[in-house]
């Protein structure tokens, strides 16, 4: 029987202090900066899933709602959404803190996609994810349907056969 | 009248050297820093689009298909694809030299989104796009399925309205 | 009456992975890049209980037991272990993951103090802290001997005065 | 017979100009890029004692007076003042340059230890230090009383076995 | 026949954005940060030439006439000058662009040389260089006087026993 | 009278230890980052002879023998060699460590020029240099003929003017 992994389990949480180095002209965090602590935190994530090394294969949905200042507080979580064979796909939010009262709001999300590799680069298979709260099932889900749509956009798939993505807009319900 | 730019007057290039302190543990390099080293090369073609302050908005679409190794030669090309009322698609090409014989390899593609800002942050009008070869044409099309898309992503369309896109997977034809 | 934190409140976790650039001449984690991320979470921790500036000042001991190897995933969780009238003592736990199992192994602890200021750099109060397990009440009670340590350390105070100190080495009891 | 060196013979210093990428929010120098910049030159200075690879085993102090601010000129001096069988104490002074006079201000004091290893990083023996100095042998004699609170602190002796820190309380004289 | 190599073959470009990270205590670019960059863009030029690893050998000439802000797009274009047995020298030239008009300015030039090696470090011969345009044979000639001069800097030639260099000051004609 | 300041109070001592992050594909010391630490030291050497800002005006002759290994320890000791109207000529000389024995080796040497400036960018006055030892005063007459064939490389002099560098190859002595 193939080994399962809790979507918990894949936990991991990184929290960043914005300094003049991560800034860009205006004073705020350098999209880059932040592009470039989350691809570690979701590789750490994706390695709690599987315990190999693994590669950045893509990154599917990045945006950048709010501008993040120098000094803030900057929480990144990432979790497994759903494995398929050799790739894992992995879900983040990105918190920023107020300074005075330190509730924490939400700055966006985003998605990555890693594949599991051997010493030699090359693909293996890794344990199926287990989702279990409603919002981790719902992310779940989605997962398919945001699959579909990079097979696409990496020319690898048809966008007929895209049966999930199809199936959205001809019968519409919440995307995500 | 609205003032237009060429697409060929956006192209923005950037060649980097991959050293030791931009590789992961198998020694290739790290995705978040080819997303980072992205980030400010989409960004410098966005500014000459438009002249003004650019934050990164999102990113679209990235996918890595070969791994980087210690020692390559990286060349970024980034040109602006399309402009809408305050932003800018920036499609990219990255390409990896052989060490041996100097060709290049198409490594893989990005598209990052950029929105024009005064000094305060507030989004400001940018001119708009003039496609002239083939490429940049196609490009240029495909531009709105990937603005409904990303809409629908952040929740701010709903899929029966993205009338460009839902097309694609009644009547199918080519993505890109 | 003064304000109080709970210790938990205060919490700070950072994940990092040991990359090529963390490195020392051997491939293991640099003691110097440690020290900086540890300045770094602590100071998060020490933030989250005042939600003011706050600046290092003074690290009271940290020791190095286990090389950290590069690829190796490094935790640290940083908690206040006691607040005095402007300074706070954050006590830190090390961990590395087992690549293969996941199983967490703690590598060193380490103890930052910090002080919160204004605008102007002029210390001001902060709130006492509340320890609620028996963990956080061993530390709690420990700070003060480490405090007055650090004081006789710094010239502010004769070793004679420093009764809680005093009294370990003449009526021994466990130290931390 | 053991081979001996002279304090002198391990001095090591180090010159760094404040820049904004050293820079906390207040643009201040940031205590762990200090703590960093201390780490690489005194084990620097304890290579030169030992001739061979050293790593960090332990901060022992550390405290900051000042704040020390962009475009200051920071100057560290190491020096060996204590060697036990494999390990090494490193004393350390910061000095910050008055920008207009040149005069030279002690900011703080700090102390390392570090370990002499072979490449497989098992701990090898390290030449006995001669102080010639009154202020070299005064931090030869502390060195003692450090190294047991070092080793209280770790749980590796008891206090009341550290005869030398003890007589402090009991008999009290100048601690360092 | 050896083998030839065009001087446009040589070209490489470099686009950077200064942040914050780049810049000194007047928020201007550091030069030590220019000469990295420079040192790696024409370093990729001269590998482009000979296909081998290289390495920097001398810098020549450089000299900073205006000074370059945060925020400012520079671009630095490299092309190889000249070849000689194993050495290449490479002639940069540095722009700024004008934020608001798109506009390059020449900021400086520079020459560096890099001498091409096998893994053992031993130096390899290189193809001859094919200068085309009227500045690439204006370059092409002066790269035997800059030669000469280096050699004499280095003490590896008298001064009178530099032909080319010895005519330009008693029959005067342009330097460069 | 003018102000004047002596050579050795110009003295400025930089000591790096070479880590992975400084590395080429080699595992050398990248040359780049060798100009960038000798950039930093010897603007920290001009400041100590003006007191004021100084930027990096020219590089005007460094040349690379060794190749420097990771885990070398590089001491670079930059003094003023000779002052002129707003500008400062710094001498600089690397030197590397022998692992086992500790002896020095010099590395290179290197030349680089500063102009004081106020806090507007506007060159200012600086005290004249007093060179005391015999190497001192080599490098102090150097100095002018070094400047003149900067003059001439930047277009500011003709070489018929350069009559100290003229006679250089007309009455053969000692270039340095």
């Amino acid at each position: 029987m193939k080994k399962t992994v809790l979507a918990k389990e894949t936990l991991a949480t990184a929290t960043h202090l914005v300094l003049p180095e991560n800034t860009n002209t205006l004073g705020n965090l350098m999209g880059g900066q932040l592009l470039n602590w989350m691809d570690v935190i979701s590789a750490i994530s994706a390695h709690r899933h599987c315990k190999r090394i693994v590669v950045t294969a893509a990154v599917n949905n990045v945006s950048f709602q709010h501008p993040i200042k120098l000094g803030d507080i900057v929480t990144i979580e990432a979790k497994v959404s759903r494995a398929f064979s050799s790739s894992m796909e992995v879900y983040m939010e990105v918190f920023i803190e107020d300074n005075a009262t330190g509730k924490k709001l939400k700055s966006n999300e985003a998605i990555y996609t890693f594949v599991a590799v051997d010493q030699l680069g090359t693909p293996i298979d890794v344990p199926d994810l287990v989702p279990e709260t409603e919002e981790e099932k719902r992310r779940y889900d989605g997962a398919l349907r945001r699959r579909q749509l990079r097979l696409i956009l990496a020319g690898k798939m048809k966008p007929e056969d895209a049966t999930e993505l199809k199936a959205l807009f001809i019968e519409p319900k919440a995307f995500q």
